[in-house]
């Protein structure tokens, strides 16, 4: 008898998304190998992990000989990285879709040119492009990062002209390294993400439309289906896909919209799973961390559909306490297997109910248990309406 | 800040159940450390795996010192180890309880003290005792070995009376070893499982009663919620409450039952997750294996109701295609990762649906696709009528 040989997904970061990542592929027979340059990568409690920084060639070559296809968990993987990577094995998304995602300027420019509008929005390199650009789009306004944002880190709100010497001063020192953008602030209606996979061999599909609150930047709730979205659901199904066929994306990815006088304004794109899809482990008929893999490992898609609605409760920081979670009626705890940090994200919570009365009714006995009505109260809102 | 501990669950055996209990461990935060005899054993893909035999105590002494609570992939685990680890670590199910369901004879004496009848049966120790048994019981019976069987092993089918040499010559020499037992053969209906889980608090809950066929012995199909069980599921979840109240019990257990003229008649109990159950991870909304993880540490129980309909199709041998499982809508295909072998279990797949004709529609396409239409067969027939 031959002996049987399972493919081995190889991630490249070792955070929840890897840890979720290899959970989904063990049932697919499909084995995970990490490579994260921290020992304790809450990945590695699920998968074997190997410890290396990105420029550490010699810990890479012998990864690339162990797997099979190579992803990520981490989109700010040095491009020459990713590169490097792709003449050896296997790598999806290809390191040029994940170069586009990692500038802002690069994405928002790729998002125009596929017909999905954005903020306004100017390239800042120095002290005097900021004040064009400031004169042109005017205040509010957010001065951000182009490469290595992410949890809102590396952004600078201008809520007036004059507060343009403390964004110089909050973010000047890295725009000859990273670059700066400007973007004009948009008062949105609300927050959506699209999430959606591409195959190997082009076939696509989009979960429903989810809808997202932040606090201070950071992800802090989803409701997914979104309510109330009509005719935006086939709209971002389009753009994603002109999109994703554009950069050949092969796996999971993300939009981040605004909803802007019932239109949708693209603010950001992830090459990645992402948080904003975490309800799809229980919510949707196949999760976003199952369709990645399987999507780059070259398998049939799942099927995207929801099974009910789903809030997720982002915990960021530290842990709350997981019995009114676990008690509620169709209620699940991931915990990441993380040490507490402030600002980190330490696990989510995810409660489904077939109807959106049950489930405002759910999460606000689960909130209420928490005494976290403030972050359950704009889902509980909407889903009451 | 101080730092964080997580609990470790501790695993006797390395099978499929232990893999697919540390899968459902990691999101609740749980560890898991495995012990098999064998290097391959498939949960050790996903979890650290201690290779030891049952009477390497110097071992056992070391897991028992890593993990904060044992439990058994494997219940044939011997009694002196289990009680030896039950006095240096918390162990659930309790050995008490492991002894009895390994003992055809005592299970069965059991059976029919809390309430539930079985199929007339009288142990068998000697070539005169199977006389005997045979002139009480009667032709059609079996023969079996009290302890250590499995998947049909160990078992004799009388048909005759004049059987009964060649069912001494196959199973007397494990008569002073393991005892037997010799069973009337009972022409059932159907065979149903219930599966159940209680909670160290007491909680008790059943997922809806399964319905199973066997080839050779091995399950090959299980159908859930079972149809048309009426007052039986009632009367199922009162035996089990009964039952794992007399063992103490603390986890998930099944217990294999026939119907005969509308009756339930008890067969066997496995104490841990059973084969009948793996419908639960897509089908139920808490699934076998995380009640299992949530009842032996201590958690609330999550819960047991189906999502929909769900047909399990066991995989024995080798694995057939993944690609129509991985197509049909709310297809489920689970890969434990192993070597293939005739009789050995190494995968199954899970379809799912709302109502019971797109499911027989659903496992009708998928069985054509494998030329399993045989193995469909029994649920398809059941849900169409
Ligand atoms: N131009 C804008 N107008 C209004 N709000 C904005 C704008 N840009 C960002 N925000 C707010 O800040 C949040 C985080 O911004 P952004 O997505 O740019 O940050 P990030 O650091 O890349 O975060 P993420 O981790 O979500 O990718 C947005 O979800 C939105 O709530
Ligand atoms: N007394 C009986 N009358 C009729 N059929 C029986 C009887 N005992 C066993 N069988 C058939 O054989 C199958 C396997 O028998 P049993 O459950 O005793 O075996 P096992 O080796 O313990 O299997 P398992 O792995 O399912 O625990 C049963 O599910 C049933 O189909």
């Amino acid at each position: 008898m031959t002996v049987r040989k399972q493919p081995v997904l190889g991630i490249l970061g070792g955070g929840q998304l890897a840890r979720m990542l290899a959970l989904a592929a063990a049932p697919l027979g499909v084995n995970t190998l990490v490579v994260d340059s921290a020992a304790d990568a809450c990945a590695g409690q699920v998968a074997p992990l190997r410890l290396a920084d990105w420029t550490d060639y010699a810990t890479l070559e012998k990864f690339a000989a162990e797997v099979d296809v190579v992803t990520f968990d981490f989109e700010n993987v040095p491009a020459e990285t990713a590169h490097w990577l792709a003449e050896r094995v296997q790598v999806f998304p290809d390191p040029r879709a994940l170069a586009v995602a990692q500038d802002r300027l690069a994405e928002k420019t790729l998002f125009r040119e596929c017909g999905l509008e954005t903020p306004a929005f100017h390239a800042v390199d120095t002290r005097e492009d900021l004040d064009r650009a400031l004169a042109s789009i005017g205040a509010p306004a957010i001065l951000k990062t182009r490469r290595l944002g992410y949890d809102g880190k590396g952004q600078f709100r201008i809520k007036q002209l004059a507060d343009a010497d403390a964004a110089w001063a909050a973010l000047g020192a890295q725009a000859t390294a990273h670059g700066l953008i400007l973007e004009a602030f948009v008062p949105f209606e609300r927050e959506l993400s699209v999430l959606a996979v591409r195959a190997r061999n082009g076939d696509f599909r989009i979960w429903p439309l989810t809808q997202n609150w932040h606090t201070d930047g950071v992800l802090s709730l989803s409701l997914a289906p979104a309510p109330k979205v009509n005719a935006l659901q086939q709209r971002a199904e389009e753009l994603a896909r002109i999109l994703a066929e554009r950069l050949g994306y092969v796996g999971v990815f993300a939009l981040e919209l605004f909803v802007k006088d019932g239109q949708l304004l693209g603010n950001e794109m992830a090459p990645r799973v992402h948080n904003s899809g975490h309800w799809t482990i229980e919510g949707a008929i196949a999760s976003q961390f199952e369709n990645h893999v399987r999507a780059v490992l070259g398998l049939p898609l799942g099927d995207t559909s929801a099974r009910g609605f789903s809030v997720m409760f982002n915990w960021i920081g530290e842990l709350p306490d997981a019995a009114p979670v676990l008690r509620a009626t169709d209620g699940h705890w991931h915990d990441y297997g993380k040490q507490s940090r402030p600002g980190r994200k330490v696990g989510h919570a995810t409660v489904c109910a077939q109807d959106a009365a049950t489930l405002a009714a759910r999460i606000g006995d689960v909130a209420r248990a928490l005494t976290r009505e403030e972050q359950a109260m704009p889902a509980v809102r909407l889903l009451a309406d």
